[in-house]
């Protein structure tokens, strides 16, 4: 049973206090896909342009990601550039030029289209809309999105999520789309639109699982050098749903086990850490599934009393 | 077995999104002993002014906190008032009206010096070297400080802290003492300083014990009101010491059983979330130990994985 990712495949310009690189591999279906890649067959929907180097190809070949759905087109890869600043809790933009991004009409392909798990990266609403309608008998769907959707394109993006089993945002997005400050209240409001499973996002804190009346926190892993935070919030989401596609599991009732989401989150927790040990996706060119263990039962003994 | 805890005794000004009020019991020593109360026999050292109220007095009594030790001379007690931010992360001093605090200079009863547990509040790093001298055959030893300690007063402070078992302090107080921005590396040269234990103390993020090579983090209670986090650290610190003082914990060659400070870091997460649930102590008049279980068997519920 495979998963189908979908959204921006990219080269980005990085500066963070430990170093800059001009031209890396990036984007959110890059950085979704290697992480879900070490848990379940993965296939991504996505755009790049002839300039998409096949050293980046064989990368993301390399890790059994299935590359049918990635379209070549004429022109250039959607490019991001950012510094970071000494703390690595915010960063400057300095470059999105979004283009063969800016045309992006995903068109999944049909081998695509019967696979049961679907997780949507962070793209406008009605794209991710689109690619949820081509989807047939989807069993599990969720995504991410950000502050520029919920802000601008609000109403397009409440009648996406309201197809959504779950969505993952960070805090001050939960924050925005609820429109109250007090996350255990936002959650609420926010599982009112539809997705019975949310998941709050709060970078070097953690995250928050709720789902019904019952939530689960885990606290960030204590990392002794962070490298680069670019794509971790993207390693979280691909390890969550890369683990539940893993297990095969499905919503019973509309729910789905609460244990199974909770470990779900810590292998999210676990791929984003690994994402911020390196520049840009480098990390996942020598991870190991041994590796993924060892810090998965780290974070057993780390929060056990 | 009894525990001592030095630190100030105020009234406080507050206002926060939820109200205001102009004059309520307050002062970390006030917070630290309502909260070890709940766990251990509680003597405090500290003083006030002709006003203090007689009603408060009565509260602390009511706890069966030790009075002996509270010095009462002419003037004013210490007065603070501020305000809090709408998130609540931030506050604002308006007034610091030290009054008799000015001239505090501890001197313990006899009663109190041959105790085993001392708990520093945050006063000048110099009165609590002449607390500690005062003790004989004190068996854990530990307290807080704060910015203002660590950036004019560092020699003092770093003389103070080499004799203590254990240190808390919050995560900017931590990489300003240690002159390190990552928390993994700040913890371990400031327990090259002195203290074995060192708990950091994050806010709604939780707190991180860190104890030779072993750490263990917990998350923020999610509070659905936040009315008022004055004193939540205070409570933390005396939930923590509590906590140990009740089951008589002692180093054993120069370390303390890892486990019973995990769950001592639990009992102050457990009082620090109570504490801000009304304004001021007040949650404290009707706390409950049962209600205290309760809310330690949650934080178990909702890390466990």
């Amino acid at each position: 049973m495979s998963l189908v990712v979908v959204g921006s495949v990219a080269y980005d310009g990085l500066e963070t206090p430990h170093g800059k690189v001009d031209r890396i591999l990036g984007g959110s279906c890059t950085y979704i896909a290697l992480a879900a890649s070490f848990f379940a067959r993965t296939k991504i929907v996505a755009v790049v342009g002839d300039d998409f180097a096949a050293s980046d190809e064989a990368l993301l070949a390399s890790r059994g990601i299935d590359l049918e759905g990635l379209e070549r087109v004429p022109g250039k890869t959607f490019f991001w550039s950012g510094v970071y600043s000494a703390d690595m809790n915010d960063r400057t933009t300095i470059t999105t030029d979004l283009n063969v991004f800016a045309d992006f009409n995903p068109n999944l392909p049909e081998s695509y289209r019967s696979e049961p798990y679907l997780l949507l990266g962070n793209i406008q609403p009605a794209l991710q809309r689109s690619v949820r309608a081509q989807m047939n008998g989807v069993r599990f769907v969720g995504g991410d999105t950000m502050n520029y959707w919920i802000g601008d394109f609000r109403e397009e993006l409440v009648t996406t999520i309201r197809e959504w089993d779950f969505l993952l945002i960070n805090d001050s997005e939960a924050r925005m789309l609820a429109g109250e400050h007090n996350l255990r209240r936002a959650a609420e409001k926010i599982m009112e639109m539809g997705p019975h499973t949310l998941v709050i996002k709060r970078g070097e804190y953690g995250a928050i699982l709720f789902q019904g009346k019952q939530h689960f926190m885990v606290p960030g892993f204590l990392l002794e050098d962070i490298f680069d935070p670019t794509g971790a919030g993207d390693c979280f989401a691909g390890g969550f749903m890369g683990y539940l596609a893993q297990q095969g599991i499905r919503p019973q009732h509309g729910e789905i086990d609460h244990q199974a989401l909770r470990r779900a989150v810590i292998y999210g927790s676990v791929m984003g850490s690994f994402c911020c040990e390196r520049f840009g996706p480098d990390r996942f060119r020598t991870l190991t599934h041994a590796q993924i263990d060892d810090r998965y039962r780290e974070f057993k003994a780390f929060t056990n009393f």
